[in-house]
């Protein structure tokens, strides 16, 4: 059910990502690099935040399809080069080749810049009233930079294998590399929508309990779920001794911030009503359900 | 004489470099590493470019300074990514130990990743009317973009020793790699000082042929230069098989192409007066200059 409108919302966004990367003057095997990891698939969860919360506040699908969509080339990028030798060194990703063992280190590198860049023109061509694209826009280059996800990746980094690294530590890392930018997709579709202060501050709130779920369910299942469904090897986390919630707090607490984050999820947005209020609860409560 | 006035120019934007990365929440190696590259030193001529243009057409200095600095940033960033040992594998840039040595690899490609994202977020605060801001920085993400810098960096690494590519191809690869984001640079001065169709065409003309003599006068510095001045070895690009104009055309010929290059820049121009065109000539003069 969540699923199926899951699907839906992803649908036009999917159509949205086939083509957006075919400008011309691209050369093919760029063209190519970027595209391979762009299709390979994914919950497209960041756009499709966007979509809903911009709905929600009631701005058109169709006004704000392009912004949603290339927030999953910013995505798209931080997992190329995350997956380099010189970074996280995997060779797979999604149950294939990770980009530079399939067209090379370089091109591998290029590919994400490519992509990076690309997002920002995307975002910065919609057709909407300027000053909220400014702000939407600003919003999500400060999610994606120094202060965020650039920087949770340096974070996670220098973290690695430090045991006696306190929670407060390890939420303040994730909430750089994989909150901010889960947190600013929904405040930029409330932007968009021209939502106001209030709306704004609870699709934060939403976000950032919504991203800490999402972190602390994915390191559940690289323990509990299986290789098919993830598309890795599961313990690959606890191989490379990398520091996870069920690391530090074990399963059972684990399961319990996740369950709280999702509460406090639902919570944020308790006061809107519709079907798109309650894809958004329905999503959060997913989350941990797929922990089970 | 012209030198003086390309400090002048550079003085209020090398201030502005100083302190644009620090931002709260930047982790300290991070901010290290990208404030390394970033003060190593260089013409700033991008900045300088969007700056005289924003001035020739009437707009304030303190009003797009910002702007205008950040294209330093993403000039940075593609050094570092290409200095990396997957792309051209360079240890020395400008003289010192390029980002990579210094910092290592997976440092090295986050400080350009940050900066990448930094320059939009510095170019999306701008306080200017949110249409220009708009329009300028597309143009920028789409110079510096698959069909701009980034592809031109691919085009480079395919075509490199291929001594049988024609020169129209050569051109083509260098418009993408260094003369999308020149061209662009006065573009966007032009756009930021709401200059019109016409005065954007001219920015646009004056660019293109800037870079293209920027990039003859660099390939013959390569061969006749000093290492002193130059950072690097005189000779890199031969040893390395690089193709080149002079490799391409001779010396002679090179120098010709050059010339014509100032010439169309100049010619461009010549509509304009006062200090910022004066300027804006001198500057397209002493490019060859260096070189005799």
């Amino acid at each position: 059910m969540i699923k199926q409108r899951l699907d839906d919302y992803r649908a036009p966004i999917e159509k949205v990502l086939q083509n957006c990367l075919q400008e011309e003057g691209v050369p093919e095997e760029l063209l190519e690099s970027m595209n391979y990891s762009l299709q390979a698939g994914g919950k497209r969860i960041r756009p499709v935040l966007c979509l809903v919360w911009a709905e929600l506040l009631g701005q058109k699908k169709e006004n704000v399809l392009h912004f949603c969509s290339s927030l999953e080339l910013i995505h798209t990028y931080s997992l190329i080069h995350d997956d380099l030798p010189a970074m996280d060194n995997d060779d797979l990703r999604r149950g294939k080749a990770s980009n530079h063992i399939r067209f090379g280190e370089a091109l591998a590198i290029l590919a994400g810049d490519g992509l990076l860049t690309r997002a920002f023109s995307m975002m910065l061509q919609s057709n909407l009233a300027p000053e909220a694209v400014l702000q939407a826009a600003g919003q999500i280059s400060r999610a994606a930079g120094p202060a965020g996800m650039v920087g949770g990746q340096v974070l996670d980094m220098t973290l690695s294998g430090n045991k006696k690294m306190e929670l407060e530590k390890l939420k303040e890392m994730h909430s750089r590399k994989t909150g901010a930018m889960i947190k600013s997709s929904c405040l930029a579709g409330a932007i968009l929508a021209r939502g106001g202060q209030e709306d704004q501050l609870r699709a934060e709130e939403y976000g950032a309990a919504l991203g800490l779920a999402f972190q602390v369910a994915d390191d559940i299942l690289d323990i509990t779920g299986d290789e098919a469904r993830l598309g890795k090897p599961v313990g690959s986390d606890q191989a490379r001794d990398k520091l996870t919630y069920p690391a530090l707090l074990g399963l059972d607490e684990s399961r319990r911030l996740g369950l709280e984050m999702v509460a406090r999820a639902k919570q944020a947005i308790e006061t809107y009503s519709g079907i798109q209020a309650d894809f958004l609860r329905d999503l959060a409560g997913y989350i941990m359900d797929r922990v089970e």
